[in-house]
């Protein structure tokens, strides 16, 4: 450990602060990377060149271990701190192994939650770095979303005023077409080696898009809570600043374009997803893409750094790639393909990659399977199933738990009746795992009043279902040598010959899928849509969409739509009240219910208690 | 130089791109750093820790020269090509010498401008780094921008919603003031130990600001070219949403944060300047801070990585410092403080450090002197004042310069009268730069079209006038080679002893500042005032600001507020509209016109072109 562990335990920014930190190359030599294949961002962050994974594409992969988690409460159940405590145990193991997690957004950092990077002497450090800026993805992911945004305004803006002559001698002043207007005139089918050739038809259907202001889902973004973002009107003020209307942002790592940053195999698959992003219609219905706006080319240049994966560490000093943070209910909620890519590579068939998936396993380990497994061709070897008795006891109908009240008397006493009516979540949980194919290691997060009767009635009814296991962890207050139990259940789970299959393959129909999901995972009766979700279902199987993966866009604390709904619900139906499509990400997200996609900030921030002690220049109050 | 000299000269990027970039880890360590003072960003780039200037405070400081223009035409004349050049030139001839520079905004790179890293020979290099991201220093601005922005509208709609006691209770859940509300309890007057202790009349001043929405100044910022957010509604939507009210967005360098950072001497000093931040008032008038609203502890933080000087290269492998680019009409458009200090103390006293001002000598270099040195307490040496026959023919009389137009054959051919008609602007600028006991060399950035007669006619009138010189450079075709002339006369200016002083002293009223710099700068008759200037006049006083200099907000097109007027008009009154205070920053800014802090796009945006070459990795089309 880089890191001398006390008692009582310290603040989670206390411990970071105190660790002494390997310089990152070392940990990056350390781990197989090469000199020249790092981007150093000052002496504890890096960025990896995506040229490793050329260097070592015979290499066999590693093991590839999931960590997710049964239904939480709204306090979270431990996910972060058992992903990185079974790293550190690994490490302290002596295996090879590299964490992958996602860069959380500084939204909630200063407003409700306070930092993220695990807690206790279960964490990636800086943990400063990790809740500030990073290395400037999500910046970057800011900077393309806004430029798009732009651009589909000053189009509006610059047709709603000019002739199409105008416009067409504007945009081609050379009379020659861009490489992104040639793949325009590929869309519309138009053969034309020059602007002056075309017919005026042909040129009005080139060089005005039309866009229909209603038709417009490409909102802004930016990385603050900021409630009063979430409705806005734009374009106010003279000629030259409309036209008006009703717009609104969400928080930048709800962009499809991070999403897109996530699922991407390299510079080229992003340059073709930006320019497959559909950000509204025109007035026809037909789909107006970030390419047709000739932006798309920007927009990767934008991100030409933020692909790159950020090598960071854990407090045994072992390698952690943070990278990527799309949503996890309108996305995929799973860091990027390109660090776990890279970490199996560099692990090699000996070793180990622990990623973490977002929201409960229904949500993030679905969609990591289904969606992220899918489009990387990498077969898991490995489930890791985070639970607390706490959990399963709210599951068995114990008294609500909020965030910053006192927990009742039921969740700090020995109440094996309530835990016993709660377990069905767990075991729901553990029966999909295994439907697809992969071995599942149940991880039990401890708290100090959970009792030895309690932690032992999870373990039967787990292995009763068919996990490897159920392991009791302390990494939070023990770090490497907390999770030594789990790290080798989790080992010996990972020589099983894997048996990974899909849910549903990429044929089925858009209801196909989605009620492939609502019956194998959430065990609804049936799916119910609106007429709205009827209607876009034919849009998208029309466009040619229906062979991309579903991305359920579902609340996290309950199986069912209903987060009130605890425990395993039977004899319910899904509601789907609508359909989207975020073609550059490449998924289709049918909404269950409202997402919130921009918080809002509390009374008291987390923003508050942060300051620099100016003395030792360091930061305080990032929790 | 880095790269081979190639005629015809290529493009800007392809001059760039086939630079061999020394490694900045060796450029670092040749200027005098030591590797633990850096942090890198990648191989190119790095960050200079403050820490150097202890190491080095009893060092004397370089020669310190500001390179400056006459007013310019819309297309610019070519200051940073000069100033990069010039140092280029220096280190040519053998000179200890670091360029400083302001980092370019990515709105007008995408936008209407494109790149900016000087040009053809005369470049800072990665010319991509320059222009984009760089370490990411204008995203934290922004970050901190807009953190507070989301605070103001939260504590408007929780104080719409709560009880002064419900505030007090959730701001304090554990009785506790934190060193933001000790601030706040100082300001007030109100001697308490726990907020328990209030009285409700006190409860109420500390824990209601009672913000007054239509006072509210402090707008939100991207940095995007996005004319459709210069005016918004925002807030709309339900309860948790509001309340709607009007805003708008700026660019991000326009930010007063940008300001701010530009002109601190250190974290500490950044620290204080985020909490004295006006963000409007509340509804008796009374201003409200960033410290109020406990929100400047953490926009310090957010800033931490972005106070550091960026170091990159010359394409003579010259040390060069980016770092800070506020806008040059409401702030004082050059570069930090920070950046130039180390640099000053870096070359030593047989060294040269040259930094460049923004806009016109009225504008740009007048900001350098009043307000910028006054800060900082260095002492320039020389200024450099960039001419071109194009701009001198402009003023006197020649046809309209147009961006995008071809130049009318005035500028092309031969006319030694509409110059010598022009000379009184260039004139009027030599003086000035004399008003401040500072010796200048005339720079003529010489255009293929212009004659050895017009040269010698600009030669004679500078030197007449009282400058060292005027000469002619070629650094754009030539590089290192082009501009020693120039080089050599700037040392030998040097060598003078300076005689600097400030056109105006700390205790003159705000009115007398203002009119000094209008009749010695500008050379106004008068100065008018609005009633609404005269009442901030009047607030501003009572506040006890009228020891700030001032930061005239001014068209650069002409000496006057008209950009029509060109040449040195004479008999005219300068009309001041309004006053704003950047109290974080630290100074007044009188309006002469209205200012536009959000650019907005063409038809054709400079994005249109950028892409990237997918078989090199390369960025294409970024001028």
């Amino acid at each position: 450990m880089l890191v001398d562990i006390k008692r009582p335990v310290p603040s989670d920014i206390e411990i970071a602060q105190e660790a002494k930190m390997r310089p990152i190359l070392e940990v990056a030599l350390e781990a197989g990377l090469r000199e020249d294949e790092l981007d150093l961002y000052g002496k504890y962050k890096a960025k990896v060149h995506l040229s490793v994974l050329e260097r070592l594409a015979d290499r066999p992969n590693g093991k590839y271990i999931d960590v997710t988690a049964i239904t939480p409460t709204p306090l979270g159940e431990g996910k972060t701190v058992t992903t990185i405590g079974l790293s550190q145990s690994l490490a302290y193991l002596g295996e090879k192994v590299i964490t992958c997690i996602r860069q959380p957004s500084q939204g909630p950092t200063f407003g409700i939650k306070g930092g993220a990077a695990g807690g206790g002497y279960a964490q990636v450090v800086s943990m400063e770095d990790f809740n500030l800026h990073l290395t400037g993805d999500i910046h970057a992911v800011g900077a393309a979303h806004n430029l798009l945004a732009a651009a589909i305004d000053n189009r509006l803006q610059k047709e709603s005023r000019w002739s199409t002559n105008f416009l067409a001698k504007a945009l081609c002043p050379n009379d020659e077409y861009t490489p992104s207007m040639r793949r325009r005139l590929a869309k519309l089918g138009i053969q034309s080696e020059k602007p002056s050739d075309l017919s005026p038809e042909d040129k009005e259907r080139m060089f005005r898009l039309d866009i229909d202001p209603y038709s417009i889902q490409w909102r802004r973004v930016v990385d603050v809570s900021d409630a009063s973002l979430r409705n806005i009107i734009i374009g106010l003020g003279t000629v030259n600043d409309g036209p008006p209307r009703q717009s609104g942002y969400d928080i930048t790592v709800a962009s499809e374009i991070m999403a897109a940053l996530a699922l991407c195999s390299g510079l080229e698959d992003l340059r073709e997803r930006m320019g497959r992003i559909v950000i509204g219609t025109n007035k026809k219905g037909e789909p107006i893409t970030a390419e047709d706006l000739n932006v798309a080319g920007a927009m990767t240049v934008l991100l030409k750094d933020a692909v790159m994966p950020n090598l960071m560490q854990t407090l045994m000093g072992s390698p952690t790639f943070v990278h990527c943070g799309p949503f996890a209910n309108i996305a995929q909620g799973n860091n990027s393909i390109l660090a776990d890519r890279i970490a199996l590579k560099l692990v090699g068939p000996n070793g180990y990659v622990v990623t973490e998936s977002g929201f409960g396993a229904d949500c993030g380990m679905e969609k990591f399977f289904n969606i992220k497994c899918r489009v990387s061709g990498l077969i898991p070897n490995c489930v890791v199933l985070v639970c607390t008795v706490r959990a399963l006891k709210m599951h068995g109908g114990g008294p609500k738990v909020v965030a910053g009240k006192p927990l009742d008397k039921a969740y700090t006493q020995e109440n094996l009746e309530l835990l016993e009516k709660g377990l069905p979540n767990l075991l729901q949980h553990i029966e999909n795992v295994l439907k697809f194919g992969v071995p599942v290691v149940v991880a039990i997060n401890r708290f100090k009043d959970d009792t030895e009767a309690e932690v032992e009635l999870i373990r039967q009814a787990a292995t009763q279902t068919g996990a490897e296991g159920a392991f009791v962890h302390t990494a939070w207050a023990d770090g490497g040598a907390g999770a030594v139990d789990l790290a080798r259940a989790v080992m010996k789970a990972c020589e099983k010959p894997s048996q990974f299959r899909f849910l549903y393959p990429d044929d089925f129909s858009i209801k196909e899928k989605i009620e492939t999901i609502a019956r194998e995972i959430y065990r609804a009766d049936g799916v119910t849509y609106t007429p709205e979700a009827e209607e876009k279902i034919k849009l998208f199987t029309d466009m040619g969409l229906s062979r991309l993966p579903i991305c359920m866009a579902k609340t996290h604390l309950s199986f069912t739509h209903d987060p009130a709904l605890k425990g395993a619900p039977r004899g319910w139906i899904l509601p789907v009240t609508d359909i989207r499509a975020s073609v550059g990400a490449g998924f289709l997200y049918p909404l269950c219910g409202t997402m919130r996609t921009m918080p809002g900030l509390p009374t008291r921030p987390a923003f508050t208690d942060v300051d620099l002690d100016l003395k030792t220049g360091r930061v305080v109050g990032l929790f």
